[in-house]
């Protein structure tokens, strides 16, 4: 199964056809893009741009996703049924189908804790192509309860649209790759880079793999369409070598 | 508060008091050894070797520490109350006190569970310099919610006696920085290296940092007496730059 991340400047519906028109061409059957990559992180109102799962963004998505026929990963600012503003990502299949709308439960900072309202379910999955993905957000992936949630879940790869800023490179080298390992599934982790309003975005996009080596990993600074591969009979063999999941002592966590 | 950690092959009484004199000579307050560093790991048959919290190899070891004015972390086989054989590490004060002594609650692979019984108390602290010490041994800390756990319950310092195997270096070099960024404390990592029977160790013994740097770090092959200080003031600091305690959404978390 083979991924694409897309680590940009950019956003907006065009980047992102670009981006798919490209992973399509390279052999990727997925593409995943950068936390808010509709509209970029440093909303002045993340409410005037938000919109609906279903609204005129999303519709447009389907089409890119049908028109290259690979499934899109994206980051929007959801306007929900309740009218709150949400920051949530969202997998789009080949065939355009919607698959799962997942909202960040956990907000990083004060500027998102202003504009959004968290989430309130941590789980959201699809199925594509024999796998199960599922969907985190940035600061979420930074907790392992969040990516423990999703192996116990079931989740063989998880999809991680970020916005991940400078100092904080420990969290793509060193968190991600934590977390496949720990939990043993891909995480596939797009960030933005460069410079936008306030915030200076640290790169370093990358797919890890559960037995901690990383199989594409992008610099601090460039513009780059990541591919590689998550291979499913490579994590069952990992899943067997370390039986994490098995091994836990539930009974002596804290609640 | 300096920490010293050693790197070894071999095992025994003797080894840890040259260790323990060498530590204290180079300004560390604190001694820690791999795992069942009283013993060797490759025991043909532990609950022979094994002594109880007081035996006559702790007391040797308060002698140790009293005579080098260093606390000392060690691991050794343990004869519970009730006559179970348990992995466990013990911590001493540098006038010989015992602070601390935790059983192993996550056992590795079936030569562990063969002969050991898993420890049902997952926290077990000491104070000591101001500091909160905690204890795990080995595949313990390869479980976010073991280190969790001990984050939660205030431990500054996680004192990590292991017996890590090749191929399995990237528990040392990616989850155990990772655990000391997560859940924001500082993690001591001391490892065996070379063969032992049929096992190899991996050495890489560390001191991982809460922004996650690793302010000393071992090779894969040599012996080593690593020194390196665990901050106070640099631990409260990264603390109010990572607020992933205060963060955590619990009520999502599955039990």
């Amino acid at each position: 199964m083979r991924i694409a991340l897309h680590q940009t400047r950019a956003a907006g519906l065009d980047a992102l056809d670009r981006a798919a028109r490209e992973a399509a061409a390279r052999g990727a059957r997925l593409l995943l893009t950068p936390e808010l990559s509709l509209t970029g992180y440093a909303l002045a109102d993340p409410a005037g741009s938000a919109q609906q799962n279903d609204g005129p963004a999303a519709q447009a998505v389907s089409r890119i996703a049908l028109r290259h026929g690979v499934a899109v990963g994206y980051g929007y600012p959801e306007r929900g049924e309740d009218g709150a503003v949400h920051n949530t990502a969202r997998l789009v299949g080949p065939d355009g189908e919607a698959l799962a709308n997942y909202r960040k439960t956990h907000l990083y900072g004060s500027y998102e804790a202003e504009h959004y309202t968290p989430g309130s379910h941590l789980v959201v999955q699809a199925r594509l192509a024999g796998l199960t993905f599922g969907l985190l957000i940035c600061y979420d992936v930074e907790f392992p309860e969040a990516v423990r949630a999703h192996a116990l879940a079931g989740t063989d790869v998880l999809l991680v649209p970020t916005a991940l800023m400078c100092p904080y490179d420990a969290v793509a080298t060193t968190l991600v790759p934590a977390r496949a390992v720990e939990s043993q599934l891909y995480v596939a982790y797009a960030n933005r880079v460069g410079r936008e309003g306030e915030f200076d975005f640290a790169g370093r996009s990358c797919l890890a793999a559960p037995d901690g080596t990383v199989p594409a990993r992008a610099d601090g600074v460039s513009q780059a369409l990541l591919v590689a591969d998550a291979d499913p009979a490579f994590l069952r063999a990992s899943r067997e070598r370390n039986p994490y999941l098995a091994d836990r002592r539930p009974e002596l966590y804290p609640a």
